[in-house]
């Protein structure tokens, strides 16, 4: 792909002092290749990460990070893009509660346990976090166009960033979306194309258009500056403990990015001397019907073998996961696990942790608690470690699932004395 | 009503020494009554509001202001409830973005332009403020069942709120609401009754239900108090600003609550030296199909005469507001105007602060952007003087009136040539 001329000359500035970003390195070869627009190894295919400069790194304090503003920015010093604050997009994502969970914990037999709770975010899921990132590094490699393929959240938070920012968006999703996913996109105003065909039909075609126009697909060519967004979830939660790691985090696997995000945020913190490097167990959470990684986990294997996903947690939902792989040697080497549940357990999840605790969380929380309950029955996480886990989303997105089972407890005429018949009042 | 041996121990204590609220007082005849649920004035029926010892207000700084939490009780020195920690019942309502709105203020000429964006609050509307206020109160009462009639944006918030904090919950509904409200009622695990009739059935049975049990009904017996929670929405913006007040604030109209509470705020940062007291205007915004208030103020009376709502501005349905002939006072006082928009224009306002500032308000949010929008067409409002609008809840929550509006831009194949043959591409 060539770069346009005003592009080539800005994309320097991801390379300044003040970025400490330097190149892009093949997470299987270790090739490296210059900061850009490039998310596959031209040696071995394998995907691309951003690598550092340890020394710029380094001049990030907890001091300077707890001067920064109340927002994922103020982790700019660990993060590739964002640095000159005219190009920064932010619709103020990031820094979301960490909620103490006791009456959760009280349910579970568990000691200390918190929910981070990402629906909190501006748009409702930690997707801002990626979208924030990616999109201050399109500003920087000098794309005025975003895109992406989704089925959801990502497509809501991109139209939502791109608007506030004055960025063109081309937005593509299959065409049998439901009607409040497609309106929660399009009143941003952005470009939404609806494709006759499933997600891979979409996935497909987007990788074709990366191919053919300078846009900057947040999840394809800028994917390597995307997924660093997510770190700040792992950096956000040792803050917020202050300045500690947890024994045990729980968190759910769609990609897998997420999830080695964390753990890199962990490392990352510990190595430069901003937390003790204690020992924790990172946990990831699948549903049954779309379950490769827990699968791999549960057979003993390196492989992750794709599977044609059918649940409710369509967030989750993708058959063939990136970053799998390196989600199953996370689980491992930290020793936690990988397990999976039935979408009625999901149910009873999202159920379970709003009544305890008052926060609705989209399917995918639903995912994370019931695999919380399933880990703590199966003795794989210790009910007295302190443990967190990671709250994705907002259930006011995926309200389907929960229709016809939370509903009235009582449908009575207007009188108080139907009420009374009907048991409502007090004894 | 009698008080419960255990409630009447405890409710002393919303008059110790860290609480300024003394009595509750009669905004018409000034009667004064002890603390308690209580919110009509038994000599002339007028409603009550709490009253405040001054020099408990003049305790309050702007560095202790500060020094508090990231949320809505860094003000507990001057609300009425929450000063016992063990009994503030809080999901972390409040301080919710100031947001510049440079994008929107282009398009419609303006200086300098603020969103105050309630939809980043825990449940997404303003309406956790009361309710964390209410909830609050009523424990300091002694209460520990809660309970509302609501059509939407309360009884979610009423719902989540108990669960977090272990209180029954008893939410009454018209039994015709969309699914997607019950749900998200529902799904906290509280009690929820659908009740054969509209939201005036729902309202008596309630009054009814306040005589019989001892129960807070947070929008009846303990509104004192619930009402109180608003002011918080004036004491952020000022904060927010740097300790100043706006020129103009544009403030959807409901009960006109919300509207006389921000008036009151600042005038209380004003009287207590927290702000200088400069002048501002405060501008009202209904919908044309439920405009009791507005069309009071157009005709220059005092006197608000009841409407029947016929709005998908829903959540702003209230045909015979309580506080309405108190809004017009605060209209008519700091010169500002009262108007109404029609539900074309509100879609149009909704979708209007989504494409320019990424933000996806709910029908009222539209509302009041058609009426600044239109108080500025009609001179009513200076396209000079620093502008504040409140967008109180989001737009996740009213999708209906959008659908069919906003939509896809196009349907296509999965194919590139389909998707140039669209004219989606470059040109």
């Amino acid at each position: 792909m060539t770069l346009a001329p005003e592009r080539a000359a800005q994309s320097g500035s991801t390379t300044d002092d003040a970025n400490p970003a330097v190149s892009l390195s093949c997470r299987h070869c270790g090739a490296t290749y210059p900061l850009g627009p490039q998310h596959v190894c031209f040696e071995c295919f394998a995907p691309l990460e951003i690598a550092y400069d340890e020394d710029r790194l380094r001049r990030v304090t907890r001091a300077s990070i707890e001067a920064g503003p109340q927002n994922l920015w103020r982790y700019v010093g660990l993060l590739p893009a964002g640095h000159d604050p005219a190009r920064r997009v932010s619709l103020g994502a990031g820094f979301t509660p960490l909620r103490p969970a006791p009456r959760l914990a009280a349910e579970l037999g568990m000691k200390t346990l918190w929910v981070k709770d990402d629906s909190a975010n501006p748009t409702h899921s930690f997707k801002d976090r990626v979208v924030s990132v990616a999109l201050s590094a399109a500003r920087d490699l000098g794309f005025t166009t975003v895109a992406c393929a989704s089925t959801g959240n990502l497509a809501h938070s991109v139209a939502a960033h791109a608007a506030h920012t004055g960025l063109r968006s081309i937005v593509l999703v299959p065409h049998d979306l439901e009607d409040g996913k497609t309106v929660s996109t399009a009143v941003y105003g952005g470009t939404l194309v609806a494709i006759k065909g499933n997600y891979d039909d979409v996935n497909k075609l987007c990788s074709q258009l990366a191919d053919e126009y300078e846009w900057a697909f947040v999840n394809v060519n800028v994917r390597p500056f995307y997924a660093e967004g997510s770190k700040t979830l792992g950096y956000e939660v040792a803050e917020q403990l202050g300045w500690r790691l947890p024994a045990q985090v729980v968190i759910p696997i769609a990609s897998g990015s997420l999830l080695t995000k964390v753990d890199k945020a962990f490392r990352e913190l510990g190595k430069l001397g901003l937390v003790e490097p204690t020992p924790y167990k990172v946990f990831g959470a699948q549903a049954a019907g779309c379950n490769p990684v827990a699968a791999a986990f549960e057979r003993g294997v390196d492989t992750v073998s794709p599977v044609r996903p059918s649940t409710i947690a369509k967030s989750l939902s993708i058959g063939n996961p990136a970053d799998g792989p390196y989600a199953l040697d996370v689980a491992r080497r930290t020793g936690g696990a990988i397990t999976d549940v039935t979408d009625d357990e999901i149910i009873e999840g999202m159920r379970l942790l709003a009544r305890t605790e008052g926060i609705f969380g989209e399917t995918a929380g639903g995912v994370t608690v019931a695999n919380l309950r399933r880990q703590l029955r199966e003795g794989l996480l210790d009910p007295d470690a302190e443990t967190v886990i990671y709250n994705t989303g907002d259930g006011l997105k995926t309200l389907d699932p929960l229709v016809g089972i939370a509903g009235p407890t009582a449908t009575i005429p207007p009188t108080l004395s139907a009420f009374e018949a009907a048991g409502l009042g007090d004894d």
